[in-house]
């Protein structure tokens, strides 16, 4: 591994064409191969990124010449085995989040990547957005203080298909799961949960026995005290807000004005909202995988890891079970 | 009454002195007197607000010939007899909030007021901030659609003393009680309420049984959401914001920079934040007195009124209890 | 003079009474009389100020019995007579710009009043908004290092009646004073001036031999140089912003949102912008007559000034001769 | 040309990098050769957009087989001669602006590429900026109603090395260009130019011949009027704001705070802002080169094409000549 690294690209449906693309435009990395079982859309992807070669054969894909880390975009039901295959095949591996949605699974996972000795980075991108990674350079640096709270709201702007909701895991394994991440990037470990969910927006929540609408309390091992807010649908754009809160300062961290223009006109001043996580986390989704190429070539440890994936897990499990309880919840506690 | 109204003003204290400056802009309230045991403060309070005489007999200014309206800016602990005096007398009423720390006394001054028949507006200054009402108004002309969710965050600027905080009632009684009052303003009644409290800043708030820092959720009696945040002091200035968000749009309701300039310089654009509740809600502090003397005028009931302030006592139990106790609390349940 | 000044208040148009409802709102104005030729009017504004009594004998007004100071907001092109009158009396001054559309009877005015010596303070509010006051304190300090540019943009929202333009003096000395006055008040003295002016709102504006839109440069004494733009009406709002650029930042002087609420629909973020001088410049027409009575109550030269109206109406002069001119014209030579 | 366009990149300086990291981030770019005297820096251009061969010979590049495309970001004085050059092989031609900084240079240039009728683009990224494409959006819907007034303000953040001075052109040619093109974008075509320079920042602009700090007043042929400011320092950042407002409404392009993260401390709001141009325009840069392939592709003219730069340039030279001889000057009248 010198100037750059040989990958094989996993998945070339929605989410994946949309890394590929990115994959694309980072000179460290060379495509060798993009694989799918349908071959028309690994064709696709390659077209995008630039690859050499594009098969069906994935299994092929993982074991080419050249071939040192593996991107895995795939349904989030096979993300583990194609990891664990990846990692016992000894290559490098970026996955999308999650690594799976029991903790059991999780934890074979991160026990495989382990023994291996593999470097493994897990898609939290939000993590590599210039105003999350600013704020915690500034936590980092005490410019906060001692921390006193959290708080994060995030507002999807289109409601997922009903085919899409039951193997999601539901809204805090899905949606929940980024603003748990944080919490734990920014602010520290989690130690209980309490959380209330309902139905407001569509009834195919209830029938997947989801909620639409979420709020959570959060009690860190610090003593830190946080909410959590969650909602799967938003006539207005793309809603993510973060909070830190310390005894020297705040960060907030929210998405200025889409477009750099203001529309005056009838008393009135218009800006431009983000549209969704794709425009909103453009930057995130190029630095990340930056990231991942930067460390393998400088053989650092690449992060956030499978240990990260699974520790915010636990907090999602744990707002999950409290919600369905009806008490609070602590992760350490959490059993699948 | 016609064009102006007579009025008592008791209390010149800090807080005192502070409405009566207030009052003394307003035209249609011609001030006969101004009462506080302490006949030199009364005599500040006179000269803010133009009064006719001061006096420290409480007693003879609400009983002085001409005045048709009490105005009751005293310490809490007070507020309850002086209402009950005032409006036996047969006087309007406007005191600060809260009327009582218990349901008992709130409920009992409630009946008292209802028996006399007298106008009797409670302090409640937020819903006259531009913001709130304007928040309002789109909410009841269905530009949100149907609500979802409901969030509120509360900072004050300074710790209090120590000594203010037993007779406080507490963080849920003293400061969140204005968003609690907000939710119902905005949303509707609650149901049920869950919190969770926390020593942070200070160890005087252990001391006083009390909390610094503080979550908490709401579920209405329509089923929306919220959370509500409390922290008693900041060192980057007054930090309120509320949020209503329902399927058709949000609003925000949050100070702009204090000071309408941008400093630019060393790649950073600085604003300035509102200090305090005084210059934060400076011009609701004057609304709601001219909306208070306009109802007079009119022969309307003046809002929000005592019947406000018992449901939004019931919710700072709640609240309390629900920490204490550990468990989410009922609102219609809630006994002192 | 102690703690309250007796007033005469002279003039109860729009603007007069305006003015009056804020004078109601100072402790230390002790309100004596209200003039206007329509008693009906004088008793209009003495009901907001809260004066003694009303008259329609001007005259009598400034000589009442216990009157210190005149307050003039009367038609233009009556102020410097009253000024003169009121000086001659040995009465303070407070008048709202201009003194007149001459040098020659600014310059005689200004002579009436030293020849006096009375303080006087001429009505340009924008000096006593916090943002321009602020922008001030920081150049003073040195925050801005070496100032290098200056820019002023002001639109007015409503067109003027056509009958208001002859009197008015035209754009440039009527809508431009402001921003030339606050060119001095932040860099200096102008030494030269070149202007465009254009029909492109209203041909009204032709008719008067007027232009409702305009463009200029201004060259600073001290090297600086500047541009100011005007024009007549605006859909969106009450639009002035300044600011001040030098060696070590920059200064933006502009209304925040009106509102402290953002409204999120569609894809957008909605929020409110003032609609005119009345509501954005509120605080600034009480600050100022603040500083008026804590000037005269304390012993103090009030500011601004005759002699600013006169520097500033040079400036206004000459670059309305740019424009009629089509040249540059320096300010030291401007002739009525 | 069907899918992919072969392309020669010429030029491999600061610049020209830049782009070069650019265009291998787009996948309709097949990169043939990247072309620069000092064959070292080619490579590096090579490696940064992936291109199949370097070299050190130009005309070699331009000739290369599998070119339809030749990219120029070499040093201003080339570009005339190499446009020419792509043009007469038949080649479709993206170059940095200027085409030269002579009327007489860019004339027979278009006349040269007009001839040889080949696709032409130059690189006045702002166009593609969303904020300012936006912007001509809103203005051709009609959304601003009749336009009335044009404002640019334009600092550069780091002070030019003395060496470039006078290859530039001078302020107007060099950084008003910017401006002046996008008056003509969203307003039209310009008639009438006034400009004043003045040395504030360094002395080296006077020993230059040149100015530091400039205005510039506008007269359109439609009769709006426009400012346009530049300054050659900033310690606060890139500052670069444009304004167009009309009868029914206005529009302000500017760039929200760079990172999206608000620092809220010491009673203040902290964001940050862009540093230069790079991470300003960074989306520019890309969109503008995906326009120029995309047209290429589907076989419609780019733009802005060299017709643009010249009248651009003539508005430039009549801003610069109006400084020199303190006179308004007419665009259509200049010469070089």
């Amino acid at each position: 591994m010198r100037e750059t690294v040989g990958v094989a690209f996993i998945g070339a449906g929605r989410m994946g064409l949309s890394h590929a693309r990115t994959l694309g435009g980072i000179p460290a990395a060379r495509v060798v191969v993009v694989a799918d079982p349908d071959l028309e859309a690994a064709r696709r992807g390659q077209a995008l990124c630039g690859a050499e070669t594009a098969t069906s054969d994935i299994d092929a894909a993982i074991g080419a010449p050249g071939v040192e880390a593996v991107m895995i975009v795939t349904p989030t039901n096979t993300h583990a085995a194609l990891i664990q295959k990846a990692a016992r095949a000894g290559k490098a591996v970026w996955c999308e989040k999650p690594i799976a949605l029991t903790l059991a699974e999780t934890q074979q996972t991160l026990e495989v990547v382990e023994a291996a000795g593999v470097p493994c980075q897990i898609g939290f991108q939000r993590r590599y957005d210039p105003g999350y990674a600013q704020a915690r350079r500034l936590i980092e640096e005490g410019k906060l203080g001692k921390l006193e709270a959290f708080r994060a709201l995030s507002r999807d702007t289109y409601l997922p298909s009903p085919q899409s909701l039951p193997p999601s895991g539901g809204t805090f394994l899905d949606m929940s799961v980024h603003d748990f991440d944080l919490a734990r990037f920014l602010v520290g470990e989690v130690e209980e949960v309490s959380a209330w969910g309902a139905v407001l927006a569509h009834p195919m929540f209830a029938d997947a026995d989801d909620c639409d609408t979420a709020v959570c309390m959060l009690r860190f091992e610090s003593g830190v005290l946080g909410v959590v807010e969650a909602a799967r649908h938003s006539n207005w754009g793309y809603d993510i807000r973060t909070e830190v809160a310390g005894s020297e300062g705040k960060v907030v961290i929210e998405a200025p004005p889409k477009t750099p223009l203001q529309h005056f006109t009838g008393f009135q001043n218009h800006t431009d909202v983000y549209l969704n996580f794709p425009d909103r986390f453009e930057q995130a989704y190029r630095s990340q995988m930056e990231a991942f190429f930067d460390a393998l070539l400088q053989g650092k440890t690449p992060t956030p890891g499978p240990r990260d994936a699974l520790e915010t897990l636990r907090i999602c499990l744990a707002a999950k079970q409290s919600w369905k309880q009806g008490r609070p919840v602590k992760v350490r506690e959490v059993r699948d």
